[in-house]
């Protein structure tokens, strides 16, 4: 049965009925691609731009849901801190981040196997911040990136602004990242960096198992080549705890690690991290050089949010609710759509990779969607090679039922499509 | 009278009888130094360290008082947004800005004789940000910057974080940058962009007059070298009107004009702009690139505070009380400090630039303020060529009674650095 991808083992949690049709295998490819420039055409600005859109329903990008998130709690703690300390709240913070918010987040490190100090820690405004600070302290306009494949757009996005090539290496919707591909890449190619979402992959959701996280840790370190370690959905878990980090296997500070909680507490007060590892005086200086350093009233408001302890509880709360909607969306697209699609199995995270039958071309599928006031995420935008053209990542975060008419209505656009 | 500096004429504002000593002639070059990476010791980086002290009392970081802040009326805003509307204030904001927030910036620049449409404004992480996303679009590690000279230290960190040379402009206390010296730079090296803080320059407070930024549009763009203009202190005006900003005679959109309200209304909100002529698309993309978007709530709380046109009052309110203490600190300084003592004569900002007795060393007086519980900010600071070092920057902003043994320390401890 479990062969047949109609029940599954989890660790720890026994056997899992699925809803019909095996998981994914997107990519069979084991070899790098030829490095090459990244240049997005009109259809990531245009998807980026539609995330916006408070008139299109959120169906393809990776917005949490707000009712998930402790607004409530987080409005009070603002007031109040305001109230109780505007003139620390109004003045320049330390550019790599107030004290206690550090001292947070080297805290709750340790749960995903990662002990450092507070001020191994630069805050940052989001993850991208940490990301772009690391890029561009990591390389020059015109160097050699190794990413996923299919990729996170946005990430494509700054490495199209910052001038650089990417060598796209295959991911697995179960193990992630190719480490022979990747390894054969780093052999052939003078790659700067390895970026990877190892944990809840976006948009796979694959979580790469420790061992090979192990490997993938010892690889970049022989090679001299850095790994910068996304870590934004690590926090959500399907699984009974948290997972480690590759950076947890680093020895010699060659891993950098960034996350955020804009997936968990809220995107818009842009407070995310980094442990840059060997790069932390060069990351320092360079997030003063950009913009001295992050707001101050939200970092007093996330700093005091998990002095308090309620975030664990929080987290366990929109984890269970988040693999609730992504299993019951996985099962209604697999109901939905023509048969021969095939759907990725996240144990994390709250996004789903899509592949519709071959043929099937997503970005008429985005634009009809568009029509019907919801967006999706075409596969073509995870990619600067023009693959997963007939794919789609969907965002299982809004995945309540009030959205299966618009899925069953996707699935009938698929189906008109083909024709 | 004139002069001898005694007196002084300000435009309408008849004659005033000034304290003894006449005008800084800070600089007598009139001939840009030769090109010469950045690189800053250990001093700026302490420099940096020490103005966020809370336990020395900044009379040299260019802070504002806070008791000159508009505090509560944003704290009481700010709770009221978070209640009112809190979704909105934790979802990540268009990239470019809070649209609102950009209606209001453009509407502001109308005074400073600049038209633009909120479309053409991109909000950022407080002024630096602005410089920065500004300066990776116009340059590549190793390209040539012009800069005024003295020039603000924040800068000159920036500029070696980014691998950028510059060529120093003498800047005169009261008319800026020298034209004649920036021409012949431009006329033998490869410049790639030009810096000035036109109106109440930092650290001199001079103010370039009209025909003289209109020269300077020109010339910028008869060479087409960008000119990058920061007005971070154009809204504090000693003068009964805001200057107008040296975009206001681009005509081809080579200026890129940036600015913030982190000296006027609160540094911690981290809330700037730029309006980047022919470099707009590249400026929004790199703001994305680096960090998606700016926190949502500052731009809320700010777009409302700017919308009830409360901000020109409180604007009246600061700058005759910035005057006053600038008036004052400069008459203290030239009483407290030993004869040959020299002092600029700002128009506008907080910021006074002493120049000391030749021979005493700035750096020592620096040290022995700092055991005193006070900073000042030493001149060698403010250019990457070892100049300046008998000059200090004061931060008018403190400059109350309460500052005044201080001062007259710093007289003290000058006069003993000099035997």
């Amino acid at each position: 049965l479990e062969n047949s991808g109609l029940i599954e083992a989890r660790p720890q949690s026994g056997y899992y009925v699925l809803a019909r049709g095996p998981v994914v295998p997107t990519s069979r490819a084991v070899e790098p691609s030829t490095p090459q420039p990244v240049t997005l055409d009109g259809v990531t600005r245009r998807i980026m731009r539609d995330a916006r859109d408070p008139h299109l329903v959120p169906l393809g990008p990776a917005v949490p849901d707000p009712e998930l998130l402790p607004l409530e709690n987080l409005r009070r703690r603002m007031s109040s801190i305001a109230r109780r300390n505007p003139e620390r709240a109004m003045r320049y913070e330390d550019p790599v981040g107030l004290r206690e918010l550090r001292a947070e987040i080297a805290r709750r490190l340790i749960t995903a196997g990662c002990a450092v100090t507070p001020d191994e820690v630069v805050v940052t405004n989001g993850c991208n911040e940490a990301l772009a600070l690391t890029l561009q302290c990591l390389t020059q306009p015109g160097d050699l990136v190794a990413v996923e494949s299919p990729m996170y757009y946005g990430f494509l996005a700054s490495l199209e602004t910052f001038g650089l090539r990417t060598i796209e290496i295959p991911t697995l919707p179960e193990s992630g990242m190719c480490l022979e591909a990747l390894e054969l890449a780093l052999s052939t190619h003078p790659v700067k960096a390895v970026i990877g979402i190892l944990n809840f992959n976006n948009p796979m959701g694959s979580r790469m198992p420790e061992e090979r996280k192990r490997r993938l840790v010892e690889l970049c370190a022989q090679r001299g080549v850095a790994l910068v370690e996304d870590n934004l959905y690590g926090d959500i878990s399907f699984e009974k705890r948290i997972p480690e980090v590759a950076k947890a296997f680093d020895r010699d500070g060659n891993v950098i690690l960034c996350g955020s909680f804009s997936k968990t507490l809220a995107p818009g007060l842009r407070v995310g991290w980094c442990v840059p590892g060997r790069l932390l005086e060069r990351v320092q200086s360079r997030k003063m050089a950009t913009n001295i350093s992050s707001a101050t009233l939200p970092q007093m408001v996330l700093a005091e949010f998990l002095a308090e302890g309620g975030y664990d509880h929080h987290l366990r709360r929109a984890s269970r609710e988040y693999r609730q909607r992504t299993d019951w969306l996985r099962a209604l697209v697999l109901d939905a759509f023509p048969s021969g699609t095939r759907v990725s199995r996240p144990l994390g995270g709250f996004v789903l990779w899509v592949e519709m039958p071959p043929g099937t071309d997503a970005l008429d599928v985005y634009d009809k969607a568009a029509q019907c006031g919801f967006s999706i995420a075409p596969g073509c935008a995870f990619s600067s090679s023009n693959k997963f053209s007939n794919c789609i990542r969907l965002n299982a975060a809004y995945a309540t039922p009030k959205v299966e008419p618009m899925i069953r209505k996707l699935g009938m656009m698929i189906k008109d499509v083909r024709i």
